[in-house]
């Protein structure tokens, strides 16, 4: 079977609700004007989007709404036809529920059927996750068509109950940090040599052998959760110590897996924990001739779906003979992904 | 870059505790001896083994503890090393956590580290699409030595406060059929002629197009959930209309694909939601000469586990040019499961 190349067809995303600011943010958690100021100074981050209504707590959106207008704007953009995919996969670390799999209700929803769909249970480098399995499925042959998806809705752990004021930062911060979206890409099989935005290189590895998890998020059943076990859990000092070390680790190793140097990268996509963070991880990457490319700011951090908004904003930008290359780094068990693109 | 075949090397399973007899659940439910007779006439699972301690309601085992044993068991078995293997994937509709993923607890118990790790959100089709994935990973040359695990723990979905004798057989059904468990395969690369088992087609295929999901699971975070939402359901009506005929298409799609006669088949591993569902559905794929190989008498419904506990029966059996086929479905929203295999 001859091996073909993978090319990036189109974008597509969707946020939930109006952009929620600090302001309004910090308004419904009953925190002072000092938030807002604490959030610029230390987050940074302005805006997100929220499948939940602060005012009433109404869940608006799920993670298959959002799923659904991201892949149709994905597939208006490109011009192809659901029955043209012949592959899905997602990437979630918060699923509508655990069966069906959100992948399966988008599919049915976009008249998608009788192809393999996938959904991968994942943090932050979920989309590299789904990247570099799409790549192997079409690299072969086997398929022509993959539609990816990667998002997050944080709806089922915001508890607005909460006297916020009476609670440190480190209880309220995911609020500050986190957004809900969801992001899908279309690939196609291409031949080497083909014009297109060629996904060169996707890299997905564990790396946190014998390390404690730098995040953890919880689900329960019908047992009542005991008292002690927080839902979710961040452990931001290790995820501001590790991320910028591992990111450095991702440009090294994809840059030599393609014998580009740091000055050949035109764009590169950051990790998007919140813009402070982003900031101190791009100064050590040493790549200043590189544009960033960056959404933390607008639609905070929304996980699974950050490469997504990522590409939405550089597509638009590329001309034939850039390239870029993306960093993601997952806490949770410390994961890093990234990819590389080429417009040939 | 040539294309390889893919052979499974070994098989590990891992079940909780001892089994459990009808009699046993039966008096822990509060439900009387009709119970039993009931199971029997209905049912037919003898037994099932639980992460739970039925007497006093403490979870004894994760599904990491599980997938531990089951990938320690496949790997001795092989007699590979733990740094051999360089992709891990795992198939599960309750991992432990939403994040950390169990997939990568358990590499790190195991030692394996700086590779791809996936964990597949999924029903009973879990393990082939892990092993569908691992296929295209292997058999490309990218990867040569692949962990494939499913397996669940329906611990958080238990509560054994509640009178069950005064529920209809619907509420409770769902814990005769179920039972815990995780099995593990190693695959490798191999050329194409080599001796051994060579997993040559696997099968997963979402179809269910505009049906109501036969079987839903619901995970829930900080939010209280609505009395009005149970945690699991099942349409068992749906179920047993569907699966039938989705297994009866399994069968020819795979025999379709390597032009194999039903005649040609020595082994049949067919869904395993309960005896007397899989008889009737062994009773409609017309395939009197294929030996059946089964476990849910013994172990229950392991849901993604099934496939490997029936493969733990199948090889020792094997000899040079058997052929086996298995077929799982999904209820979920609706998916058909399977593969073949041959001994070259």
């Amino acid at each position: 079977m001859a091996e073909s190349v993978v090319h990036i067809s189109s974008v597509g995303t969707a946020l939930p609700g109006p952009a929620v600011t600090n302001a309004e943010l910090g308004a419904v958690l009953g925190l002072g004007p000092v938030f807002e100021q604490w959030v610029d100074g230390f987050i940074g981050t302005k805006t997100r989007h929220l499948a939940i209504d602060l005012a009433t707590g109404e869940v608006r959106y799920s993670l298959a709404d959002l799923g659904e207008t991201a892949a149709r704007q994905a597939l208006s953009a490109a011009g192809i036809q659901a029955g043209e995919v012949d592959v899905v996969i997602m990437g979630t670390s918060m699923p509508d529920s655990l069966l069906p799999t959100t992948v399966n209700l988008i599919a049915d929803r976009l008249g998608i059927a009788q192809v393999p769909t996938f959904q991968i249970q994942s943090g932050c480098t979920g989309a590299m996750q789904a990247l570099y399995l799409a790549t192997r499925l079409l690299g072969t042959g086997g398929h022509r068509t993959a539609l990816v998806l990667g998002g997050d809705v944080c709806a089922k752990h915001v508890d607005l109950g909460i006297d916020y004021a009476k609670l440190p930062p480190s209880e309220w911060v995911n609020t500050v940090l986190f957004g809900d979206g969801v992001g899908a890409v279309l690939l196609r099989a291409a031949e080497p040599g083909q014009r297109g935005v060629r996904l060169n290189r996707v890299l997905t590895t564990f790396t946190g052998l014998g390390e404690a998890p730098g995040q953890r998020v919880e689900w329960f059943g019908l047992r009542d959760r005991g008292e002690d076990l927080p839902a979710v859990q961040e452990d931001y000092k290790a995820i501001e110590e590790r991320v910028p070390v591992l990111a450095l680790e991702i440009v090294d190793e994809l840059l030599d897996g393609l014998n580009w140097k740091r000055s050949d990268v035109d764009y590169l996509l950051p990790p998007q924990l919140s813009p402070k963070m982003t900031g101190r991880i791009v100064a050590g990457l040493d790549m200043p001739a590189a544009a960033e490319i960056g959404c933390v700011e607008r639609t905070g951090n929304t996980a699974n779906a950050l490469p997504f908004f990522q590409l939405e904003e550089l597509l638009p930008r590329l001309t034939a003979g850039d390239r870029a290359l993306a960093v993601s780094v997952e806490s949770s068990k410390w994961i890093k992904g990234g990819f590389t693109l080429e417009v040939l």
